[in-house]
């Protein structure tokens, strides 16, 4: 697939919660998973149209890290367990193909198999035609 | 605590996902546990500033019922393990509270139990001073 390099107004949000600790103790001032995550992507040349933003916890936190996509009139999608090493690359990639969509949907045979079955919930768009 | 008898602007949406199972094997025309949800929720006179919406599939599959509140500048919250008809009273309440707050979060003392332990995930207004 190809993805538009205009910057849609506004932009899709790539949120991440970096309090996350993934389930492991660890003491309080070490750097946590959700951190690393962040620091990774933020380290990674963004899609167009996608703006990283860190958040102090989105409560998942049992499946943690945590993400979250939204922006304009899509969907948001939030997805959990993810690896704060190894699934920068597929985050990155799911992002432009969330924001390459109109209502945030991505076509299943599209979709990374990480977001097939880590959804952790959806919410529609303030207006949609979807319900 | 009292409520704001005046409408806010937006308002509060308290969004149910009236396609959930609820982990029920159910033929597939049978009313399900979302749709009595949100049937249920439908004959209650809401509070005030609270707008109803039926969602078909908020994607919370594994921990349903499941429904979201959002509206404003505040947090959205998404709870899980609804039951469609013991907890119709105990989400009203909890709508209630959460239109009463600026930002989404109730009190800790003044929040529904069921919300305390069954909070899916939470997304931060999209201009926020929380993160």
């Amino acid at each position: 697939m190809t993805f538009t390099a205009t910057e849609p107004d506004p932009p899709t949000e790539l949120l991440v919660c970096i309090k996350c600790r993934r389930g492991q103790e660890m003491p309080e001032n070490d750097r946590r998973p959700g951190q690393r995550l962040y620091d990774t992507l933020a380290a990674n040349t963004l899609p167009d149209g996608i703006r990283l933003r860190a958040v102090e916890c989105l409560q998942n936190c049992d499946h943690g890290c945590t993400v979250a996509l939204r922006g304009g009139d899509r969907w948001t999608y939030i997805y959990g367990n993810v690896d704060e090493v190894s699934h920068a690359d597929m985050l990155l990639d799911g992002a432009a193909r969330y924001t390459a969509t109109q209502d945030g949907l991505i076509p299943w045979r599209e979709r990374p198999e990480h977001f097939k079955r880590n959804c952790i919930a959806r919410i529609p768009p303030l207006e949609t035609t979807h319900d």
